[in-house]
């Protein structure tokens, strides 16, 4: 698996997808024991190859000046004993997961006799494509053989020789328990081009999925000629109704923003009921001055808040992935409804409110793949919702939307079981 | 609702598009109750209207000429009494359907004490494209606006003052029931440009529908922006088990071949097991003698039945939608399963055995949207499914496979319940 720049990379990236392709036809049979097995032999084959992982982690380590990675960046780059063990524990959890292939989601019998089956089958082959740390690698590979699906992993290139070396035991022990290698691939080039190549086999991949930048995102939406499962950006809201209990809103709101700032599901808007407006936004401002989260307000913020600057229209539709804020005040929960619809990106909305009706209201007519009730938006992730490991958080509605976990990587398929049965 | 052919095309598709959405978010808070209400008193609205809606009918049978149809498709467009009723029933029908939207799909406590529930959503906005009879106008509103989805209707130019005349009813009794007029639009002109601009309104539309056609189909694929739900040929196959009943075996091929030899859930090929060969295919040769069925056999169906003519390997992926089969004779149920995951379009197949492993074999290891069990390709179908009317059947594993009906419509999102939950 040497990294190699100058191969014919129309035909590599070719015969990668037709592998992939074939050896998804073989998972698609291969039994939920075998796929959890291999999970739990590679989870230890992880941790007695550290020595071997971190000599080629440190590779990685060594090129980051190179890439002009930041210190922060290089960071989240190294695998010590600690993240490799949280790797192998995130394998044996998904090996811990029910196998999805094969379940029955629905039935019925015809009033002719006919039995209809709804089964879950695989998807096929899945083209990932991240810019994320190398723990992504191992996690994406599970997630995708649990659902049956065979992956085409394309990581960044700063992490390559650390993908590379988890992805060789992954596929050593996927041989030793009956699941193609092929069912696991790493791009071996770190060719942009190769990204494009891969978005044309639609012949042979299934489904593609972009996990990172927004750049990254719109240019595989645009390329790809298969389906995309993309997750854009997160400008996540919390409203704070009118009759909110305070307290509760002021540490919802500071979760929200300061629990870590650069994920999609921080809150990146406050939106405030003008009646509490003047009693809750100097204690939220003080929360914030705290921690040296600056609030943009709209005019009614500005006047309460002294240290508030000015919002512009471009502030509410920001996704700061930082220590700022954008404020509204509101009129109405219709009005705060609005708002949020208009300029949310769809990802997570939360309200804070002690009233049933407004409860209700704003859960029915907030579009957005999950809405909060008196909780922290940093609650949508698959790993809270109870989905296991996820490979995103979609924006879309289409196929799959929030955390996409196991099943959001299946299709199904009818079985329908007559006696000789004739249409008349 | 003039046929405006020289109106800035643009701008009038935009509009249209704006419009849906603005009365898709109305429409997704509409009750169930006032959904089925619309649905039956509009039912009632076209019997009532059946002497305009012919008057509507006898406009497009006069244009037939202009666009050249034969006698069978001017008989397939004429709204006869009987058919205007049988619009009818189809809407009631609908209206007897739970509503899916607002439904709880799963549902979870989590350790930490916050509430989980998986929600069924309408997707927004439908663009639904179709060469076909008068009678999918109002299925197609009914199912969108059942869903919860607005709808823009791009029907044949054939048919379109029957369509007008259809949708204007539709529209007048959802006013009353308090959905938005302009969650059923008809596209006014038959300008072919307009499907371009629909299909680059990724921002307002949320899904294209294409039926008819497959170079239709290719072309709303291609230019499409928003996600598509697509059927292509149908290409369906019959296998013959060496263990197969061949009565029942040619009851079945018969069914599946002649019912009805222009729709997609027709066999277009058969598939014998060897050991059965000599025996089975004289009979279906004489069936199909009787019906005039031309067989298109490999070499060794061709020294068995003398009528047969030779087939190339194009037969194998022809889907004739007429008299016409291709035969092919296998020497394992595995030879047979290879060749139907080749050569077939991932529609409906068929397994006519008595043998349970054959059976399972056989419903495990084929990859179409539908597969059978010693009944007709027939079968697959969104009323013989009890799914209700549909939309299409959709050949992509992506979001729905096999016959779509109302909850094909849909998407999902998380509603999470706390009590002031903040992630540790």
């Amino acid at each position: 698996m040497a990294i190699a720049d100058d191969l014919d990379l129309n035909s590599y990236c070719l015969e990668t997808a037709q592998k992939a392709q074939a050896a998804s036809r073989v998972l698609a049979t291969v039994s939920g024991q075998a796929k959890n097995d291999w999970l739990k032999a590679s989870a230890a084959a992880l941790r007695e190859a550290y020595d071997s992982i971190a000599e080629a982690n440190q590779q990685d380590i060594e090129n980051a000046p190179k890439y002009g990675l930041t210190d922060a960046q290089v960071d989240r780059l190294r695998l010590t004993k600690d993240r490799v063990e949280g790797i192998a524990g995130a394998l044996e959890e998904i090996a811990m997961f029910p196998d999805p292939i094969g379940a029955t989601i629905e039935s019925s019998v015809r009033p002719n006799g006919l039995a209809i089956q709804k089964i879950r089958v695989p998807l096929g082959v899945v083209f990932f494509i991240y810019e994320s740390r190398p723990n992504v690698t191992a996690d994406a590979a599970a997630i995708c053989v649990k659902s049956g699906n065979a992956v085409i992993l394309r990581g960044g290139k700063e992490a390559i020789h650390s993908s590379q070396a988890i992805v060789q035991i992954l596929q050593d022990k996927a041989v030793e328990y009956g699941i193609p290698a092929d069912a696991i691939q790493l791009v071996s080039t770190t060719d942009r081009a190769a990204v494009g190549h891969f978005l044309k086999l639609n012949q042979y991949i299934d489904v593609a999925i972009p996990r990172g930048g927004e750049g990254l995102i719109r240019r595989v939406s645009e390329e790809a000629t298969m389906p995309v499962i993309k997750h854009f950006a997160g400008n996540c809201h919390v409203y704070v109704d009118q009759s909110a209990d305070l307290e509760m809103a002021v540490d919802i709101v500071v979760n929200s923003k300061c629990h870590r700032y650069g994920v999609c599901n921080a809150a990146e808007s406050l939106v405030v009921h003008q009646t509490v407006a003047e009693k809750f936004l100097p204690m939220i401002a003080d929360a914030f001055a705290e921690k040296n989260v600056e609030m943009r307000g709209d005019e009614a913020t500005c006047k309460i808040v002294a240290a508030a600057k000015p919002a512009t229209e471009e502030d509410f539709y920001a996704e700061y992935l930082g220590p700022i804020i954008s404020v509204k005040v509101v009129g109405s929960i219709e009005e705060a409804i609005a708002h949020i619809n208009q300029h949310s990106s769809k990802h997570t909305e939360s309200i804070v409110t002690e009233s049933l009706a407004a409860s209700r209201q704003f859960t029915a007519q907030i579009d957005s793949s999950a809405v909060m009730v008196n909780a922290s938006t940093r609650f949508n992730d698959g790993g809270e919702f109870g989905l296991g490991a996820e490979i995103g958080i979609s924006t879309d509605k289409f196929h799959a939307r929030g955390p996409c976990g196991i099943e959001a990587l299946t299709s199904y398929k009818y079985i329908v079981m007559g006696e000789g049965h004739v249409r008349q």
